[in-house]
């Protein structure tokens, strides 16, 4: 197959809350596409074409249709080719997939990826709600409150039937995403914490939340965007020669795995009886990944970008990775192999909990900061001589899933 | 370039109301993915990938990640990759072109292509405020009645100010969709009149809208679905050998252009000075298709599927698709060439006035429309000898444009 170059991309300071500066939709997206275009030394006009990534701007901001946005954001953007996909919070590695695709089958040459969510619109009751449209929202959502946190309270629960499951090691995973995030100056919380174990331990931090989740288990909604330019091989060629880089030294979308199981979690974990992992089509979208690569498994990655949406998901991935046999995910936390300085780390950003988790943008977030491990640039969160990085993007409880594998 | 061929579809009856027959959108998503999988003797299995148009199910539905229905409606869609896609009235169209990138790119044997929109689940000023996320909600449709037909009203105060515009000529456009949708029996309107011409010209049909546009001007909201059913060349040669088909006789996608504009109207307009094109980036999406078909233009075609969205937008259509020079589009009304029986007929289904225009369903149904067409399926609205069709589709006021060029 071609390849899919990554040139580089940015993220906008997850932290921030764009109705307070006055901001509007156009206004983030131009400055995150002028982010990446900068990052990369291009121009609005080496632009072939552009995929936005969002879950729900019709509820947040009573918008759709953002490609139009790109036109208004610079003439020199007139005409180019836009669409914007969905698939819940795995929106944006949808956009990355469709991008890339656009580019293998010869359409374009360059690609810009954007993904956006504003949140910080509504009432946190109200934006749960909007959540529930992630799940089959007239059976899982409508009149629940906070749907995805009971959602993935229950992926918690099914852990727990199957393998039992220590709150200790859920606190554990909320501490390393924390604790990560102090480091990523783009984070959501980096300010939020002193001393994270014992202030994850205490306050409100251990409010709880809905079952057997606590407020430290949960990532926070916020605004953000992330951006990626794409290129094919030609035109990667030409950007690498133009500015001395050695095209070698270039990631490239290795691998990638993309599956889809039942709306409803009932349904999904109705279908997955008998499986050995608890979501098979999530292990299924990570194998795919690992075979398109070429590689064995977790053993051959630097680093892992995670969905954890919430603890449990975060949990979850652990042993689809592949990184234990299946519900033994306990022992990775446990031995330290997944902590920042372990033999694979998850999350060095700080994932969603540590991170923040605009929705639409977070794939496209994960995708960027592989990028930045693989390329050293991701200062003060770096992974020491990390040369490949995988993502994992959940949309809904476990529906879609895209893992991705970055790497020079 | 692969070759993506299309095997056939389904489409719904445009004239009915799901929430009143108490379907809900999953319901319609199966009666639509079997009535396709039917037309083309396939099973679920036999699906690679799956792709959903759809532009505001967040607020018509309450429901987003539409692509988790599929292992709903069976588990032998377990899996299954699905992504849903969104460029306003043009979802349908970005849908199967992501879906064909997915297989030139040699992702995928087949795709499943499903359009969907249900809009009769709130009352019409709702309805037409919803509509008003496909243009910039913020500066275009806040607090604005009926925002899309004062737009495309604007539309045709643009070819006034240019060229003259003569209210007769929009009327002959209405007349004419809603007679061709008198013999298509999906249509939306094939019952509502008796006499066209005479019908058209009195009563409720007459009653302003807004600006220059009287109802009959007007496409009507309702509930629908299209699907269609993509292949490689290689999965189609299979297919078509076990059913003693002719592979040559089996449609491909021979071209297609996709371009979009600035979002607000003015901004559009106003990009657009100089150009003897009103909205060059659609005509420049017709000639792209026109090139990626090989095709001098429109006398290779047999029929065209456009989106009169408003009779505007179909008047528009005409000098866009190079039928007349610019501006002169009322020479190919007056003089019948886009009748039914003329040169190139123009919406033989009736179109979005006559047939209906369930957004997100439009575009998969316009291909459906074009593939019946070159085929010989389209019944009592046969093109006769028709062997190449061409579509365009349009979202928001002319802001995403997608022509697609179908043929064998």
């Amino acid at each position: 197959m071609p390849k899919t170059y990554i040139l580089g991309g940015y993220q906008s300071d997850f932290a921030r809350n764009w109705r307070k500066e006055e901001h509007n939709l156009r206004d983030v997206m131009a400055e995150s596409v002028y982010g990446a275009l900068d990052a990369v030394s291009m121009e609005p006009g080496d632009i072939d074409t552009a995929h936005v990534g969002n879950f729900a701007g019709e509820l947040y901001s009573k918008q759709g249709q953002m490609g139009g946005f790109f036109a208004e954001i610079s003439p020199d953007f007139g005409g180019l080719p836009t669409s914007r996909h969905e698939a819940a919070c795995a929106s944006g590695s949808i956009s990355i997939l469709m991008a890339s695709a656009e580019l293998e089958a010869e359409r374009y040459g360059t690609a810009l990826v954007l993904g956006v969510e504003q949140m910080k619109t509504v009432s946190p009751v109200e934006g749960g709600d909007f959540l529930g449209t992630a799940g089959w929202y007239e059976l899982e959502a409508e009149g629940v409150e906070l749907p995805f946190p009971k959602l993935f309270g229950r992926l918690g629960d099914v852990y727990d039937d199957r393998y039992g499951l220590d709150p200790a090691h859920l606190q554990r995973l909320a501490e390393l995403n924390y604790e990560n995030a102090q480091r990523n100056s783009a984070a959501q919380t980096r300010k939020w914490l002193g001393d994270v174990p014992s202030d994850l331990s205490e306050g409100k931090y251990v409010a709880p939340i809905t079952g057997r989740l606590l407020l430290r288990d949960c990532s926070q909604i916020t605004d953000g965007a992330a951006a990626l330019i794409l290129a094919n091989e030609e035109r990667a060629a030409e950007w690498a020669e133009a500015r001395g880089i050695d095209l070698a030294d270039v990631p490239t979308l290795q691998g990638w795995g993309h599956h889809t199981a039942a709306l409803t979690f009932d349904e999904k974990i109705s279908q997955a009886q008998g499986d050995e992992y608890v979501l098979p089509h999530t292990r299924r979208a990570i194998t795919d990944a690992y075979d398109r690569a070429g590689i064995d498994g977790h053993a051959d990655l630097d680093a892992i970008e995670t969905h954890d949406c919430f603890t449990t998901s975060h949990y979850m991935a652990i042993d689809h990775f592949g990184i234990t046999e299946p519900g033994k995910c306990y022992e990775a936390i446990e031995d330290g192999r997944i902590d920042f300085n372990g033999d694979i780390p998850m999350n060095p950003s700080g994932g969603l909990i540590g991170g923040g988790h605009p929705v639409g943008a977070t794939g496209v977030r994960q995708a960027l900061d592989a990028w930045k491990q693989v390329t050293g640039n991701a200062g003060d969160y770096q992974v020491e001589g990390a040369s490949r990085a995988a993502t994992l993007n959940i949309g809904g409880s476990g529906t879609t899933s895209v893992s991705l594998i970055i790497g020079r």
